[in-house]
């Protein structure tokens, strides 16, 4: 017998028809032999239908109370799919119980629509599943110290059934999506790529954050941090196949460093063309300038992804970086009217068609070349490589925007993604 | 400046620009320096489409814990419309906060869609008004000893805002509605229907129980336990006329007996034809036959209205009572069947095309000869009477359904209800 914990995206909860199957499928493991939590999101649609109305009643507001009122109204979508989930099971004869975040409790800081959880109450969630119950938890969000509704932010779900795993100490955590695993790049870019069956954590967190949209990033990081076994896989396969094969389907995401796989050098290939590049050309090379260019981007509330400084040369530098593109003219406005005449820099430049291509792979860290490789084949195609950023895992680059598909699919094939490994 | 209670009903609730308009008229009694605690329902057909899917699930099962999943899922459209409500209110410059009930918290007691309040803390409340803010509750619901979400029943959002009032001792309940407030009778059926300034408590008890549906029944008992003063009012007038205007408008539910008020014998008349007759013949006259008959009913959740015993001629008796019409039929079978035979009465009959009509009038009282002008006036219509039962402030009749709207209009005229009063 082993604990469980299921996580099902909204597309799954959809609608009663769906939610029912949900059901099924998580009755056949309760049948298997296995404890079973379960973390449903709310129904497809129902967190945009309910903020759709906030947004109408107050479209400029974002003061801290009313963000706490649009914690209030979301976190309810999540509440109807617990209770419809466990009628649902009762139907199909199972004995089942549900839980608002605040029930569990599910502890969180204060800062509402983007909460951090900061700690889960086991001992209800355990007493119910020694009792012979299947217990179906709230995704999304829990209760702040003040007992304040919080909520996680987008596909914050994810990060609720891995914390509530972490917490539970599960056998493995679930994570049923619309995708039957994470591939060596977008199916749709590239169509030879492949499933892989199992991904290191690192790997998956550099995947992740590169825009492969399996999972929520933090789920990702909580998963690293507990140490949880996660399995992303199809909730589109029919309910009834067997217990055991669905247990192996899809990608698992593991933390054991297992001698006898062997280990691919690159694993996927991950892109992004969100982001938008800036430059702040000829910075006086002193201490602090980093500081001073992006504390007034981050003070402004603007992520940045990629940073690059290179040597300077005559005691100037130019300090290049990435944000989204939505940020591009806000980022550009900024450094023109604040930072430029507070450095004494010579210029802003910018781009917003830029696209990120990154090879990530554990393998990297013991394989010398891997980097030049991927340089050659992008030069091979006659693509300009415009900035190059690199950890132990990942090797990014920046190119135009109109080279993407063809880098990626270059790099695919380069790598020997394409084809399938013993 | 007073502390006031608003409740709101899910008509006035049922779109964003409907929000709005109940924010801008809370907003105008804060403005008139008025403390202001709010309690909404959800969205008008919000509760019925999330029960609905509930039912899609599970159509059959009605054990405890598919009533607290019911309750968990349907306490949600409250939780909506106060966040929503909250976030109207600070788009109009006010301070507000939103709490669900198990926040305030409000507690009841653990029958699930069906729950009672056993207490509300204030503190919260109060700290938050002193404050400067509006505090919106969600009605309709509370939280169970063991941290279970309840509800409290259909209109319970009626009874949480008169609850809430209690607990603050607020100076002045007011539940908006879709009626102008409570008349001496139904006025689709009696044109000359008059609103009342004002009602005693016991009247609207009777009022309300015998169908005037403005209310649902336990509010008006709270009402009365907790001596809130509660005014029935209209949702539909402007939101801008004058505080002072709106005060006054309505029915006052009052507890203070006004020597000055020149009080009427009868307030108003009351009718229901969803009853049903049914009489057990020819009962053996000993102690016990009204338990053995009626508990056999009240076993089956059949509720029972006027009961009608008369005295007894050559050992034997009549026992009659009236049922909802829906429960006709299952109440015979059910005599038939069991009860009959264990009695040894002869025989049971029925007929579920009957109505009650009923005189209300706290004056009745103290008035010799309302009853025998009530029938007088019935007989020289014509009118054949079936049953009478009393009490001490309503005389009601069972007649056949056929004659009730002329049976209203009739006493409507006779206890001249339909002039104006000084």
């Amino acid at each position: 017998m082993a604990l469980i914990v299921h996580k099902y995206g909204g597309t799954s909860m959809g609608s009663t028809e769906r939610i029912r199957n949900v059901a099924k499928r998580v009755a056949k493991w309760v049948r298997a032999g296995h404890q079973l939590v379960v973390v449903p999101s709310a129904m497809s649609g129902e967190t945009n239908r309910l903020l759709g109305l906030a947004k109408e009643l107050a479209p400029q507001v974002h003061s801290d109370a009313v963000l706490r009122e649009l914690d209030m109204i979301a976190s309810t979508g999540e509440q109807v799919s617990v209770g419809l989930l466990s009628i649902a099971l009762q139907a199909e004869g199972m004995q089942a119980v549900s839980y608002a975040g605040w029930q569990v409790p599910i502890k969180t800081d204060s800062a509402f629509t983007k909460a951090r959880i900061q700690s889960i109450d086991d001992a209800r969630v355990r007493a119910d599943l020694a009792a012979g119950k299947v217990v179906i938890i709230t995704g999304f969000q829990g209760v702040d110290p003040q007992g304040h509704i919080t909520t996680l932010g987008r596909g914050g779900s994810d990060t609720s059934a891995v914390a509530v795993a972490a917490a539970l100490k599960a056998d493995e955590c679930l994570i049923y999506t619309d995708v039957d695993g994470v591939y060596t790049t977008d199916p749709r870019v590239v169509p030879e790529a492949r499933r892989l069956k199992a991904i290191s954590f690192e790997e998956m967190l550099e995947m992740a954050s590169l825009g492969s949209k399996v999972l929520q990033i933090r789920s990702v990081e909580f998963a690293g941090k507990y140490r949880v076994p996660t399995r992303v896989l199809s909730s589109f396969t029919p309910w009834d196949i067997p217990v055991a094969e669905e247990a192996v389907s899809g990608t698992l995401i593991s933390f054991e460093e297992d001698e006898k796989m062997e280990q691919a050098v690159v694993s996927g290939i991950a892109f992004n063309r969100d982001e938008a590049k800036i430059t702040v050309l000829g910075v006086p090379d002193k201490p602090g300038i980093a500081y001073q260019i992006l504390g007034a981007v981050a003070d402004a509330n603007i992520d940045v992804d990629v940073i690059i400084q290179n040597v300077s040369h005559d005691g100037k530098t130019d300090f290049s970086f990435t944000v989204h593109r939505n940020d591009y003219d806000r980022t550009l406005d900024l450094l023109k009217s604040k930072v430029v005449p507070a450095l004494g820099a010579a210029s802003v430049s910018g781009d917003p068609k830029i696209c990120k291509v990154s090879i990530v792979g554990i393998g990297m860290r013991s394989h010398a070349g891997i980097a030049s490789k991927m340089f050659g084949t992008l030069s091979a195609e006659g693509i300009n490589i415009q900035m190059i950023t690199t950890s132990e895992i990942k090797t990014s680059v920046v190119i135009d925007e109109k080279y993407m598909e063809l880098a990626v699919r270059a790099l695919h094939k380069a790598f020997e993604l394409d084809e399938p490994k013993n």
